[in-house]
């Protein structure tokens, strides 16, 4: 989330530069993670080549445990309220490369490396085909 | 939304190229959108370009539409319940190119060009910048 706060707008950039000219590396754990009253959090799938939003999904804190642990993607099912992990049945698993943490520590962005046809539960490559008209 | 379900595991791609080879170009209207309970659906913006995943926010129906009306963000503030238009104090702007609706319609992905520093609150291009750690 980025919605304006009085404290965080003239805030210096998280990341910078050190005088080396070598990138810093910011990391966040569990911890960091705020989770909803509903204790879930949207995780953006994001295929770590293309950079194509694939798909977006939910994340309890075990999903995200079982995710990073096994570096395939688990999601929490809102509407059966259990994990499942993602592609076991369709073979369409996502190989996880990186989990990114918002500033606000309640969005992940998920960098995966898609197997099988695509994420979408269609077939399709990317959940995200439709274009939003007026 | 990619939940597994019976109907949609075997279905076809949404998206396929007809005989000429030229790309089908799929659309929605507002009336695809599924609001959650909270009239909202979340919002992920990508810089048109990079592909970059800038900010993760929430659109109601009315963010919405004013997003696509002007070309430009506008988000729902779900702490402050009301809408806000991106980048009105600090400049950072976001020039909207595309909004894709995914399959379920209750998430949707807006290409942006980002105007000023960025998209984040702290400054930053991204509010993505800390790597999860197990």
């Amino acid at each position: 989330m980025t919605e304006p706060t009085r404290a965080g707008r003239d805030a210096p950039p998280t990341e910078e530069l050190p005088a080396t000219g070598e990138a810093v590396v910011v990391t966040a754990t569990l911890d960091d993670l705020k989770f909803g009253l509903d204790g879930i959090v949207p995780a953006i799938v994001q295929d770590a080549t293309s950079r194509e939003v694939l798909m977006v999904a939910y994340m309890n804190a075990e999903a995200v445990r079982r995710t990073l642990e096994t570096r395939r993607t688990w999601f929490y099912s809102r509407s059966r309220r259990e994990l499942w992990p993602k592609g076991e049945t369709s073979g369409n698993r996502q190989r996880v490369r990186d989990v990114l943490v918002d500033c606000d520590g309640d969005a992940l962005v998920v960098e995966v490396d898609q197997e099988g046809s695509g994420a979408c539960h269609t077939g399709a490559r990317t959940c995200f085909v439709r274009h939003l008209d007026v």
